[in-house]
């Protein structure tokens, strides 16, 4: 395929326009250049993004592809103007304006998903939940499990770090992470702590040659990383969950986004009713 | 505004839909029921999920809104069946075929964003910033500085670590973080380890009354939280800063989302031109 170039602009961060985007170009076999425009809130920046796409056109001879999520109208009239050599993809315009007949109100030109963030509760949630998933990262601490939303349990290194933060950042979620460690498979029962709070354990497991491969990478060479221990680990780890009847998956093939998705949709957090 | 039902439809995670979905409804003045429903990858499950909205619009009366990302065509005409009482917003139909029409390929109707992560580089690397963020949260480390794309400065509490863990997580970017102290002040200059990176430094700031808000809640009534202490910090921080010629911005009224991507517009890390 023939080389592109894409632009995201966007009158906020552009966050949305790039999710979006990337998921509509995941679709072609195509790995064009990026270029991001975000805070394009004024027609005169609108004209410079303009010029810049005409001249990428002049340069490449294809149309740049251009994902826009632009609530001002002036400023998409920019963008959208006869001479704008780009294939702009207005992602607003396109669902807004139906959205307006169904509500039978005007849309809000609101720019952005917290206009002030001091000031929404949303957000404040969100930063709590991700200084909750670091002081309850590794089993560090076992006070305030109660207000946990989710606790995920699983050997070290098969993916509960990544997902507490990710579940926290996205979502708001507070969840706390456990290690399972031999002492545990030993005393054959869940670390004693967790007992309470089994209703909202989710456990983690793992292919043990991947995570012989992950933790060789930290410790080169060491038992914690020899695969018959990580095998005899993601066993014992699964029998146990197993036994405890606590849900679980293996992140070995997946992202930290369809972990992180499994996991709310199998326990439903209150948190997420809203 | 009357009471309405979004369902977020997907046969991946979702998490398109719903940022998108979400940055549309904001432009509202509504705050509908959420439903989520991912991983609808068949006929079969695409039907139920339309007996569930059918099931709403009977109870509510009112349409219920679907922003729905679906590549398979069956299941998307399942959902946008004539039965289907939902308000279908169809992102991919609406944004995946003039795309084809311009590249004259067709698209290969891929589910999600990673179709293996264990074998994605780009999933790997965002692993990794991760751990990195980790790592060098909070000055922790002065090791491997040489490897940060992006190293942000500021007071405790302004704002660092929730943004490096956003870098790693959203764009794979390794920011560590480091904290300006009162030493550093007294000494006057900036900590020597950081000296060789200043073009990858950016400063965070922070309006002090929010400061000592934000201490507050950690140690209440300390000579940390104190509004007069935070005022001096927050004083020093920015000469220093600004004699470092260090570009900085104030968090106080900005979502994470916003902070990162003015980071990633000013410092433009070598990693991101992919």
């Amino acid at each position: 395929m023939p080389h592109r170039t894409v632009f995201f602009v966007s009158d906020g961060t552009g966050i949305t326009a790039e999710t979006f985007g990337n998921s509509i170009l995941a679709q072609f076999p195509t790995q064009p250049r990026h270029v991001r425009r975000p805070f394009i809130d004024s027609i005169e920046k609108a004209r410079q993004v303009v010029d810049e796409i005409n001249r990428t056109f002049e340069r490449e001879g294809k149309r740049p592809i251009v994902f826009a999520t632009l609530v001002n109208e002036a400023v998409r009239d920019t963008l959208q103007a006869d001479d704008c050599k780009g294939l702009v993809m207005d992602m607003f315009r396109t669902f807004v304006e139906p959205l307006e007949a169904e509500f039978g109100v005007k849309s809000n030109h609101r720019v952005g998903r917290f206009s002030d963030v001091s000031k929404s509760h949303e957000y404040t949630e969100r930063i709590e939940a991700i200084n909750f998933a670091l002081a309850h990262d590794d089993g560090q601490s076992a006070r305030n499990l109660d207000i946990a939303d989710v606790i995920l349990v699983g050997v070290s290194r098969s993916g509960k770090t990544p997902t507490s933060l990710y579940l926290a950042m996205q979502h708001g979620i507070k969840a706390a992470n456990y290690p399972l460690i031999p002492e545990d498979f030993e005393r054959n029962e869940l670390p004693s702590s967790l007992a309470p709070y089994k209703p909202k354990c989710f456990g983690l497991t793992i292919d043990p040659a991947r995570l012989a491969q992950i933790r060789h990478e930290r410790r080169p060479g060491s038992r914690y990383a020899a695969l018959e221990n990580c095998r005899q680990e993601v066993r014992d780890a699964e029998a146990m969950m197993r036994r405890a009847g606590i849900p679980w998956l293996s992140s070995t093939h997946k992202s930290i986004e369809e972990i992180a998705t499994t996991i709310l949709r199998d326990i439903q957090p209150e948190r997420l009713v809203y």
